[in-house]
């Protein structure tokens, strides 16, 4: 049982009483109900890839629990064409969806670094996130229908794919993003898309992050939801991967935007528009990829950030996300007040601009990997300082679990906690399911 | 006060011993927390094109109560195109809302025939869909952030933009689409599009609904989110909308389909991709539009139907949406019940197939205007009996408000009801906020 008590980056260890892996929604029903009748504390469990102790039972819980691993949960239910999706069990693995909706000839567009083994029950209670939201939204956006076994073990079934329905307070949206605190998603429908046959991609040098943002504005102004990927680089990353990678910068500049557009038909007008429309509004430090191959180059100096940086020692991660008219501004004052407290860190900025998140990496040179987490809590609070004055938010897509409840009545009103716990008390009376988790104390 | 006090369609008529229009969110705020010291039930009220008696006060209502009117609360607060949305006041009407987007090079895309009275508030409170839903979702999809003030006077204010966060059970959505039985929305942070520049218009006749279901189902394959209007029409509406707009029929055939691309860059390939596309599928009854006039007939013929039907008489309509993949079936099975029961009854089908949701109408042929709604009870339970058979909504965007709380229980589970009306509590203590909508007694 060792290996679904602990999280992937051996962080946060829990103790359980047992492990179950129903095979059926039936035995889901009965694992919950017996639960409930006996008191029993249990924590869902998808792919346990949370980064944030989601998946595992935490401190707080009063007596031993089990785990509800969702593994053996994941047939394909159905594949609905006309609607547009596919109807999944919670324990379906993301990268398998993906592969089921290409054999139908469809695109299921969540995508994550994790989604090898993170599972559709996990994504749609964590509301993830991932690197195409800047076009398809995250995963609340894709959902169109739930089953949820609720505390009491009571089945809620709504995976009938509706466009429109507007009867009363919406529940579904009450459960995504509710990280297994008030049920267990056991299937869901989700939305399909057309495969992109076309893609054009771009690397554009400019000065400043405002002037990424005016860059922004303007592919979205004329290429509306063809753009797929916004990403800011820093020329302190994009040297670190380019070493590391032993790639060549396809050009030189303060900041990099590295831009894809893609299109479900045979687009061939798209490089010369994307070309002018560059050219015309000024962005002339630009390299638009010629083959496959180029594009593939400039993805690889994107993706080998993470690897590269970690020549530079452990880092602190945030997740966090504002405004994308706000990033420029977090980011120049972020910079000195951290530099102020730790005058060796160093900083490593890129991310999702197209969506307003960001990868802010702290690097603490020499401190071994075990020991950067003493710096964790003091660089979290400088960092979350700057980014709640943008009105931005630190649980962009990892969730809250239980690394941040601490920081939730920052963001929410204790109206709103009001509320929450209001919901939750209504669904789990006697606080079962995933204690310590989400809310505040 | 009377003009406030019925509805548009003069069905509904509510008692009050007040109007409010407040001109600030504060005064919103004063107004809504002397309601709740003196326990007085109030209304909010936008643009009153509710079709369910939404917006004017119920019988139930306990003692006289108010009106809050939005109307006066109207003003864009900022239009933010690095985030790619506009913020606005909830009393702002919908088609002036379309025009501030146009201003600034952008689309709002939410659109329906009330656009001209509506407001962005009551919008969000019923959760409008409209035309564009196929491709752009219901108003839901389109809300980025939100101010209300609650029930106790409370402000909830989430404004800024945030593409992505997860920090907690969403509150967002619990109030959009509760049509002003949870607080009052004073204003609104909206998505913004790029406008379309190219259009490209078809009109196909098909052998049979499932028919029109493979070719919608082989556009959005091709032409992914692009195809933004997908609407299916009887042959018997077509003929009455011929015969009232005086233009000739396109094309023979027992289904037609009305499908139009659009596309924000100049596509000059798309008609003839489309054209491939249609020809290559088997879909040789149809034409193309080759002229901005053309473009204008085919969609007056389908615009025109609601008009083009009343000298039929007077009409019972229902607001059903289902899977796309049965409305088919329940479009067969529905008849003969209709039939059997009134013998004269003729049925007029039409709608937005892409979205599944449909334009049945019933009309009661001698039956003038004011003396149908005897029929209603009776119609109603047989087509929603068909409706829920298939696993559809009869609230699939007007809302529930009074005229439709009975039917809750048809599609919510006791479970369902039971967290909504913890919700409501929660929030709305006294039960002051719309007394007798949406929630059944
Ligand atoms: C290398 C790496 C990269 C990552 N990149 C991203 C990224 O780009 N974007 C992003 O959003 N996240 C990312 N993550 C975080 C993580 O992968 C996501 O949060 C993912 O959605 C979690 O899915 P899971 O199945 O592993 O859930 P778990 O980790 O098992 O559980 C996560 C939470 O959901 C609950 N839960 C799980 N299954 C269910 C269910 N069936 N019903 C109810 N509750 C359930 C758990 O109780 C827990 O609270 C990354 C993680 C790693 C390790
Ligand atoms: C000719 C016609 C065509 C229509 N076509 C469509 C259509 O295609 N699609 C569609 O979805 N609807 C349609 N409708 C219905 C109606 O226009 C929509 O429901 C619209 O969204 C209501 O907006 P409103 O401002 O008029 O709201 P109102 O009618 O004033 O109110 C509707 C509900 O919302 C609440 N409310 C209003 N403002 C607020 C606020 N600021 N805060 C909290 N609660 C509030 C009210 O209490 C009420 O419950 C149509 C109506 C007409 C008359």
């Amino acid at each position: 049982m060792a290996g679904f008590c602990i999280d992937q980056r051996r962080r946060f260890e829990g103790k359980v009483w047992a492990v179950v892996q129903p095979h059926s929604v039936e035995a889901v029903q009965k694992t919950v109900r017996y639960c409930y009748e006996q008191q029993i504390p249990l924590t869902p469990q998808g792919g346990n890839t949370s980064m944030c102790g989601g998946a595992t039972p935490s401190d707080s819980v009063a007596g031993l629990g089990i785990i509800v691993s969702l593994s053996k949960l994941n047939r394909v239910r159905e594949v609905n064409l006309a609607d547009n999706c596919i109807t999944v069990e919670a324990g379906r693995v993301l990268q398998q969806v993906q592969q089921d909706a290409a054999a139908v000839g469809r695109m299921f567009p969540l995508s994550l670094a994790s989604e090898g083994s993170c599972q559709i029950g996990g994504n749609i209670a964590c509301n993830a996130g991932g690197v195409n939201v800047v076009r398809y939204g995250p995963m609340r956006d894709l959902v169109m229908g739930l089953e949820v076994v609720l505390p009491n073990g009571d089945l809620l079934s709504h995976l009938s794919p509706l466009h429109k329905n507007t009867t009363g307070f919406d529940v579904k949206h009450a459960l995504i993003g509710s990280e297994g605190t008030l049920g267990i998603i056991t299937a869901a429908t989700l939305k399909l898309f057309a495969p992109a046959r076309t893609h054009v991609t771009a690397w554009v040098g400019v000065d400043s992050i405002d002037h990424a943002v005016a860059l922004l504005e303007l592919t979205q102004q004329h290429f509306a939801e063809r753009l797929s990927s916004f990403e800011l680089i820093s020329d302190f990353a994009l040297e670190l991967s380019s070493q590391h990678t032993q790639l060549s910068q396809p050009l030189s500049a303060p900041w990099h935007v590295l831009l894809e557009l893609t299109d479900s038909t045979d687009n061939t007008l798209l490089p010369e528009q994307l070309g002018e429309c560059l050219l015309g509004a000024g962005f002339e430090n630009a390299v638009l990829a010629e083959s496959e191959q180029q594009r593939e180059q400039l993805w690889s100096l994107r993706e080998n950030i993470s690897d590269a940086q970690r020549h530079l020692g452990a880092s602190i991660k945030h997740d966090i996300a504002m405004p994308i008219r706000s990033v420029a501004s977090f980011v120049h004052a972020c910079a000195p007040v951290l530099q102020a407290a730790y005058p060796n860190a160093k900083i490593v900025v890129f991310g999702h601009l197209g969506d307003g998140s960001l990868h802010y990496n702290v690097f603490m040179p020499d401190v071994l990997s075990n020991d950067v987490y003493q710096y964790e809590a003091g660089m979290n609070a400088l960092v979350y300082e700057q980014v709640f004055a943008v009105g931005g938010t630190v649980a962009a897509e990892h969730g809250i679990g239980q690394l941040k409840t601490k920081w939730m009545d920052k963001m929410r009103s204790g109206t709103e906690l009001a509320l929450m716990l209001a919901i939750k008390k209504q669904l789990d009376p006697n606080c079962l399911f995933n204690q310590g988790k989400v809310l505040p104390d």
